[in-house]
């Protein structure tokens, strides 16, 4: 028996156009254009699903923005949220509480090397920001270098890190970021050939470039250990090392962003687990509780807390360690612990996810590259294998986007609620994923690929 | 009965060792220096205390940040939470969700003039960074106005729109704020000697800077309504229309940060109320749920929103408007409103705290000035009452700022937690504070107040 075997889905048209028409009245929506949005009333959602008010049930190919790592609803969370709000629900960040001090135990257990103090934030814009801070304090230098092709968050900071449009609106020219390029062989930026050759090269552009910003002025290098919204392109062996090795070089922080990748996301808790990298600051947020309550964080190493041991570390927010998310925190790590969660991400992407999303591509023409590990992977669609050209231009709206909007649509009739960014399709289950579930998501997908195969040249 | 007799404070000093241990080893904290501070554990709360690990209860003055407007554990909030956490944890910002519908439609239903657009963020910082965003892409204008005095949030647009020294490490001399003088007649910037010739002079001060500034170079100028952290300066009569009418001449984007001061802290819904006066933008975060689960967002008039209406607006967070924070801001509005919690505080603030203060005012030496409205005051203490002389120096830490620590100590020792920011004490209970609990305090503060005095010329 299935989770959602428990919820009784009972259409309610009515109510679904009441939720919408007060949400249209009075909800200003991120990232839109408030006047040519048709936002789906969602009114329930459990484990692997979500239902609307017609009774229609999606399969959560999106774990919403790539957060709901345990599924929906996952009973245990959901009863550690009921206990502690009885309890205590809120409680200033300078006081010790039961469930802070758990939350930062069981987290500093499962990071890399020694980032076992926990800093926690309200989500991963804030981590990214403190961890920015912190690295700027740390070395009294102000440069932070960071990808093209990244999302870190939009707050001020944060936005001005990412590489990708969202950033355009509200760039600021002289935030102290600059952006490099990290390796992405299947649209390599240094013509490379082999994934060696794309590692080799990008460590040299990095290089190159730190050596021209001047090393004594450069205070960080972010990165999302996988980079996700931005296309899921897993690093070439060695290359994470690498950065580690000119970081340690040139006395640069090394600010690994797992608020995507990690808690379960790639299989490992953190995806720095896959290849054994310990950076000195890792932010985090999405899967350390699957978004259940508002939380983020950033884990610190022994050498960046010492800084701030004697000396006031100069930031900070209402709700930092807030209870009731800090109880969330507690009982996902443990559940996903228990229920082997992690493990199961790691064997679905293996076993189902993987070969099956690979027998896609050999029979659908718009299928570029398969890409990815866990239950985080990513579809690249094209127009044309050969040049690769994208299905869709580079941040297309209207028209130029009607592919990719289509195909998005097709998932959608099929009842999949697919995550679409730019020209590909993520595949982003639960980490709880089943393999029927997986299956009956791959299935849609082979249908709905077929409107974008319509595209291709 | 009271709300505590419901909850058995039973000492506990072993558990409370091991999660203040967890805590020293994980946790790291806020605007501190990790290795001189020690957190006390605490163990539980309602109402207007909470208590610690012995067994001992402190009637909290503080609200924690100023944020538990309706108290500790309010059982409506509680259930409200709890029964959200069975039905929907979480959704993308993308959906329509029925308790993110309604947590609008009551802001929007209280919010002054036609700001009925809700932008939901996590806090008090995402939703400042908002609103700025919004306003400089509403004009097309980049710099932002804002006061000496102030705290608007901790990310990287927020701390360089504060005005106070928790600024100063993570400035950016480009951040494209300017910083003015707000009115503040006890410590004038104008050398005024009544409130309408602090109002004039405040007044001429802003429009000059603007004139020097270059108008048609300024975004917004943002406010709190009443400062809060900086030391609750309620605005004389006639500043915030005046302020009003200087946007509207110059068409710059008005903002108010009640992020402190609103729901229900001064007394009224906003402080805003008091004045009549409608900003174009209004942040807040804090009362909306008394921070239960972490919420802030941004109220929007419909000229602003308008701007957004075809053209996206960019930016978002993942949790944007999360169910849970929702849920639990419906129950608290309505909560507040049904038990007429905003009118108690405007009661207890002109029945009880004004005078009661006033009269400690009379007796202390130390107590320079009391300044406040609703649950939202403040005692500026001094070493000489004659020439105001604070009784420690701006940002004064170490030995330096004895004084204010040994009147903190005195305050928790007889069971009273205040809320002491620089040569201040802020009065800032629960808006449900009754009668006695609020002379209670002042009993205690009448005690710890012959510490200060001790310090006085
Ligand atoms: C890698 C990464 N960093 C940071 C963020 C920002 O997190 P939040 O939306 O919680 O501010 C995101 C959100 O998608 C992300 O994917
Ligand atoms: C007026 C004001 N604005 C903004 C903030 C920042 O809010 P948060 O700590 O939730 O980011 C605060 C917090 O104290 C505040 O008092």
């Amino acid at each position: 028996m299935t989770l959602t075997e428990h919820f009784e889905v009972v259409p309610d048209p009515a109510a679904g156009a009441a939720v919408k028409a007060a949400d249209r009245a009075h909800v200003f929506h991120s990232w839109s254009a408030q006047g040519l949005i048709d936002p789906l009333a969602v009114a329930g959602a459990a484990g692997s699903y979500f239902w609307d008010y017609d009774g229609k049930r999606y399969l959560d190919f999106s774990s919403q923005l790539v957060n709901t790592n345990i599924g929906h609803q996952h009973p245990k969370v959901v009863a550690a949220i009921q206990e502690q709000a009885a309890k205590l629900c809120t409680i200033a960040p300078g006081f010790a509480v039961d469930v802070r001090s758990e939350a930062a135990r069981l987290i500093a257990e499962r990071t890399p090397g020694d980032l076992d103090k926990i800093f926690f934030t309200n989500g991963g814009a804030e981590a990214v920001e403190n961890a920015v801070r912190m690295a700027r304090l740390h070395t009294g230098r102000s440069k932070v270098l960071s990808a093209y092709r990244s999302y870190h968050g939009a707050t001020a900071a944060a936005i001005n890190l990412t590489g990708d449009p969202r950033r355009w609106p509200s760039d600021t020219a002289s935030a102290g970021v600059v952006h490099f390029w990290a390796p992405f062989l299947y649209r390599s930026p240094f013509h490379a050939e082999t994934e060696e050759q794309e590692c080799e090269r990008a460590l040299r552009h990095l290089e190159d470039t730190i050596a021209y910003e001047g090393p004594q002025t450069i205070a960080a290098i972010i990165l999302e250990t996988v980079p996700g919204t931005a296309g899921i392109m897993v690093p070439p062996p060695g290359y994470l090392a690498g950065v580690r090795e000119i970081c340690d070089k040139y006395g640069i922080v090394f600010v690994l962003d797992e608020v995507m990748a990690g808690f379960g996301r790639t299989g490992r808790w953190f995806a720095a687990d896959h290849w054994d990298v310990t950076p000195d600051l890792m932010t985090f947020a999405k899967g350390v509780n699957s978004g259940y309550v508002p939380l983020g964080g950033v884990a610190i190493s022994a050498e960046i807390a010492a800084t701030f041991d004697t000396r006031p570390y100069p930031g900070g927010l209402t709700y930092s360690g807030h209870p009731l998310a800090c109880a969330s925190a507690v009982a996902t790590i443990n559940t996903m612990a228990e229920e082997r969660i992690v493990e199961n991400a790691a064997e679905i992407g293996e076993r189902v996810l993987g070969p099956g999303l690979r027998e896609l591509a050999e029979r659908h023409p718009s299928v570029g590259e398969v890409r990815g590990m866990g239950a985080f992977w990513a579809l690249d669609l094209v127009r044309d294998r050969a040049t690769r050209e994208p299905l869709v231009p580079y941040n297309a709206s209207g028209a130029d986007n009607q592919p990719m909007a289509e195909f998005a649509a097709a998932c959608k009739q099929r009842g999949l609620w697919p995550f679409v960014n730019m020209n590909r399709t993520h595949v982003v289950p639960a980490c709880t994923v089943t393999e029927a579930e997986a299956k009956e998501g791959l299935a849609i997908l082979d249908e709905a690929l077929t409107t974008a195969d319509a595209h291709t040249v």
